[in-house]
This record gives C-alpha cells, sequence and structure tokens, in this order.
C-alpha cells in the first residue's frame, strides 16, 4: 500500500467496480437519505447552468443548521480540498502533524515544501495527544483530526485552547456530526479554523461536500484563492436537502450509540487482538503481529470484505487495522468472518 | 458588475432560479445528452462511493478522444480550478494578461499575490495577439484563451511558439470543441500547458469537470497539489459517456456552423451595433454609445432575457455586450426582441 492511498479501494484497475463490502471506507451505512436522492433527480437538468456563485441556499442551510455566518464560511468541494487550500493561502512553513492521522493532511503539507513535524502519539498512551508537549514544539502551524483519524482520539476544546497560545490550528472534524460532542467551531479565531466533511456523515463521498470556519479576513483570502463553482450544483442541492432532515443525523446517532456498543464488544472477544476505543464510525484494531493482521486483510478479501491496513499511516505498522462501524447485519458478517478467520489460523 | 462577477447569473439573490433565456453564460444549446442523463442516473447510487482515485474511465476515455496520456494529465473539477492550481505551484510572480479576456486568470494572479501586467488588445486590431509585442515584455508566464473570451480572437500555434521563446505559457481552450482547428495540445512542453473545459461542449457547468495538459513532471506536481477525488463520480461518469459521443461533438460544430452565420449576418442588419467576428459560441457586441448597450440590456431583461454586459472586462467598456449563441429559435427570439428594442429607442 502506497503511502498516500486511502480506504475505499473498490476500483478494479480498470475503474469498473468490484462487489465489496466495504469496511475501509468510513460512510454512513444509513446511505443516501431519500430527501437528497430527490434532489438529485430533481435538479439534475439544472447541471446545464453554473452552479450559483454565491450558493445561497446551501449558504442558508448550514448557518440553519451550524450558525456559521457567511462571512466566516468556505464551501468545499469535500474537507480534503481545504487542506490544499488553506496551505496555498497561509504558506505555513512548520507544520506540525500529530500521527497517526489521516494522510492528506502530509501530502498537502508536502505540496507547498513545508517543513513536517511528526508529532507521535502512542498506542499505550491511547493517543492522545498531550498539549503541554505540543507547545514545547517549534512550529507554527498543527493540524489533526478532531476525533483523529484512524485512532480515534478526541481531542478537548480546552487543549485546542491551550495549543493556540503559539500555533494556528486548523482542526478537521469531519466525523464530528457522528457524535454527540460540542464543536470546535465555537473557538474560530485568527488562529483557530475548522474543516467538516459532509460526504461521511450524508453518504455522499462520490458528489463531495464539505465546508470550513475560519475568522472573517482569513476566510475571504480562502475564498478568493479558489474558483466560485468548486461545489458543484447537484452536491449544493443535495446539501440543501439533508441539513434540514434532522431525522436523518438522529437516526445516525442513534445506530451508531447502539452498534458501536455491540461491534465493540464482539471485537474484544476476539483473540490476539486489541481493540482501541472508538469515538465515531471506525475502530482501530492492533493484532499481535503483523502476519496475523496481514493474513485477516487478505482472507477477508477472499469473502469479499475490505478492511483497511493501516501499514501505510506514520506511527503505525502492519499490525494495525481499521473497520469502519456499519449495519448491525454487515457488522455482524464482519465479526463471524473474522472469527472464523482466526480459529482457522489458531488450529493451523 | 463587479469585477470578477461572471455571465449565468439566474440566480436570485436566495438562490432560487429566475426563468431566463440565457445569453449570458456560453453554453452549448443542444444541452445535456441522452448519455449523460442515463450515466447520471445509473450511477446516482454509487455517490455513496468514494471516485476511483485513479478515476482509470475517464482517464482512458480522454486518451481515447484527445491522446492525452495519463502521464500528462490533470482531471479537474472545471478548468476554472486549474488557474488557482497552475499558479500555486509554479508560483510565477510576472503574469502577463493580454485583456480584455476571462477574469479567473487575474483572480488567481491576485491569489497568490502576483504582479499582473496587463497587455491590452484592441478592437481596431480586431483584439489580435501580437506575438512580437509579447516576446517584449518583461514576464514569466501568460495566460490567455484560445479562443479569447469574449473577442473571440484566436492565437496562432505559430505565435504560440513563438512567445514561448522567453515565456511560459497557459493556454486557456476550453471552447476548442466548438472548432474545427488543431488545438496547442500538440505544442505541449516544459513552458506550454493547456487547459480545458468540458462543462461549456457538454452543458455541465454545475456538474464541473475539465483536464489540463502539461509537461511529465510539472503535471506530476500539479497532481500532488490538489486531492485525487476533486472529480466528482458522477462527473466523471458523464465524462465517459459523453467523450465517446461522437455524433454529439459533430452535431454541435454542425449546429454552430450554420447558426454562426445566420445570428452574425441578422446581427450586422441591426443599427449602432459593431459586431466581432465570432470563433466559438459567443459574439462580441459594441453598441455606439453605453447608454444604448446599457438600455438594451436592461430591455432585454424585461423580455426575461439574458446577455452579458462587458463593462467588468479590463479594456472594455459599458458599450460591450457579449451574446452565446443559442438554437435558432432562441437566436430569433434574442434578433427580434433587440431589433424591436433599438427600433423604440430611435424612434423615441
Amino acid at each position: 500500500m502506497k503511502k498516500f492511498e486511502h480506504g475505499g479501494q473498490i476500483y478494479n484497475a480498470d475503474g469498473t467496480t468490484g462487489d465489496w463490502l466495504d469496511f475501509s471506507a468510513n460512510i454512513n451505512p444509513l446511505g443516501i437519505s431519500e430527501k437528497i436522492r430527490a434532489a438529485i433527480i430533481e435538479n439534475l437538468d439544472s447541471v446545464k447552468n453554473y452552479p450559483d456563485p454565491n450558493a445561497a441556499e446551501l449558504k442558508a442551510a448550514i448557518f440553519q443548521r451550524y450558525k456559521v455566518p457567511p462571512e466566516n464560511l468556505i464551501l468545499l468541494n469535500g474537507a480534503a480540498e481545504f487542506f490544499y487550500l488553506y496551505l496555498n493561502v497561509t504558506r505555513s512553513q512548520k507544520i506540525l502533524i500529530p500521527v497517526p492521522s489521516f494522510s492528506e493532511y502530509e501530502r498537502a503539507a508536502r505540496a507547498i515544501n513545508a517543513e513536517i513535524i511528526y508529532f507521535y502519539t502512542h498506542a499505550e498512551e491511547n493517543f492522545q495527544i498531550d498539549a503541554e508537549k505540543i507547545l514545547a514544539q517549534n512550529a507554527d502551524l498543527i493540524i489533526f483530526g478532531r476525533p483523529q483519524n484512524p485512532t480515534g482520539n478526541l481531542i478537548s476544546l480546552d487543549a485546542i485552547k491551550k495549543i493556540s497560545a503559539n500555533k494556528n490550528i486548523l482542526v478537521d472534524e469531519s466525523f464530528i456530526d457522528f457524535l454527540k460532542v460540542e464543536s470546535a467551531r465555537q473557538l474560530v479565531s485568527g488562529k483557530i479554523s475548522v474543516v467538516q466533511s459532509l460526504t461521511k456523515i450524508l453518504a455522499i463521498p462520490g458528489l463531495r461536500l464539505g465546508f470550513a470556519v475560519a475568522e472573517k479576513n482569513l476566510a475571504e483570502k480562502l475564498n478568493a484563492a479558489k474558483d466560485v463553482w468548486n461545489v458543484n450544483f447537484l452536491a449544493q442541492k443535495a446539501g440543501v436537502a439533508a441539513l434540514a432532515d434532522e431525522k436523518f443525523f438522529d437516526d445516525t446517532r442513534n445506530w451508531l450509540q447502539a452498534e458501536k456498543n455491540f461491534f465493540v464488544e464482539r471485537l474484544k472477544k476476539i483473540p490476539r487482538l486489541q481493540v482501541f476505543e472508538p469515538t465515531a464510525n471506525f475502530v482501530l484494531l492492533k493484532f499481535d503481529t503483523a502476519e496475523i493482521a496481514q493474513s485477516m486483510l487478505k482472507k477477508l478479501r477472499q469473502e469479499k470484505i475490505l478492511l483497511r491496513s493501516c501499514e501505510n499511516f506514520a506511527g503505525l505498522d502492519g499490525r494495525f487495522l481499521r473497520s469502519a462501524i456499519r449495519s448491525h447485519e454487515e457488522n455482524l458478517k464482519l465479526l463471524n468472518a473474522m472469527e472464523k478467520i482466526l480459529n482457522l489460523y489458531i488450529s493451523n
């Protein structure tokens, strides 16, 4: 697996799609809501027009749900776009990345030839990010996920405030809507910016949608550094339809709360496996040896089940796998397959 | 009209759409093909997955039609994305822009705080770009459209070769597929890059799709400076379906060849109006006075017809309007409305 490859590798070399049960990408298993589907079909013919350059409806929907005023808002063709955009504008030159973490932070930092400082967090400490230690690091920017991907570690708002004493902070809250916690959006200032994906919670990674929140002057610069049509019209309409759909968000959180407990308890019973307590809809797994983990990955592939190998995450190795949490039925399939594979492995 | 506003302003302040006959954006009036519509509907459920990070099918379709090998290719969420991406990577500091031209060149140059050198082309010379004069300018990069928008001026491949002697060149061929001329893609080198929109020819500006061609090493840097999912999956599938649809491209060129002559001949009969010979699917108009032009714009709006005011183009003023060339029936509506308005204007 190459350094910057991601989960969700369901495509064959020619671009056709394999028939996978995909636990390697962390997408809401409730799937595309009927409201989103209807919005896409209803607006299909409108793709003959440019998207509204003001994206007035989408901005209103985001304000309604997240209380972000338009002057602080940057609309995104998916959250990943923002790491490149933010760094192109701020040109930070010493970037601290607590690892393991989502690899796009590092890839975007490399694209502007910044110096990257890896701040290793450790399995024995549940991958916690220690604010005091971060303060002592020489860097002008820190980028992390809240929760971090793949560890699930959720940094506190207090720690973020503390770190902002001597560093700019870009917080990636792409999984925040899966949780019932306060967002770092309330901390946005000249030093703290927050980006949020909407593709994972709304199950539309193929359509692309996200937003970021920044202090007004910075937001103005960020918006001036991208074209005004970057969010396609179907994504805008899907967002408008979905963000007002309170039931979908509630259903998602209720599904996750129930399923997370079930999934983790069952995983914990599997021998030779350490389970890191998840916060959002994914869980980090550590097998006793890389051999077991990689053999598990391979044998699950034969069952048409994809997990995410974590060997290309800085700070992890071949022993670590990441699994999405999916529907009860799908989770059962994975658990049963894993148990079967491990029993065979042990008996061999 | 603010400096960086574009045509296609069909949206009300709240984001709802007015019922306009839109000649202000230069979109193929043949509209969204049945093949594109079918591709979107067929793949709607697949937006629950990330797009293929290799975009293998789309790359193959582009190779098939345009003979661009994957190592020279940058896939785009619309052509406009490329001006920002290219400048973020190359960080050109003295950028020459022959004007009037598409305002995104200037907006992207400002976003990297580059020095912008306006090279004024003139109505009396049909807005020609003189390669010899360009060579004498002190700049490290020149950006222009081929054809230029809104003038329609089509620079020759020889002139491009000449200019590349002492300048990097970014050629915007976003309207090239409307014409039967050779593309500048064949000139791509370390100094010459070419970007092409697919949204205008395929009538999918709301879906976003484009590509650029650059020398291999530059292409690698450009691809490393954006995320791999920037082209949404429906746009990828629409592109795959449409690029193999030879009949659609033929029909488009045949429509334009016939309609361009008809439209221009009728426009030329309108008093107080100078018509600049179009190359692609839009035509630049110059009225005797700004008063007539702006009054025309306003009265056409009352008839629910949109033209593009050119007063925010550097080098033009309130006397200039731009009109798309649309279907015969729509062109007739516009011509009749313009004739009626001018007759009233003259008789008042």
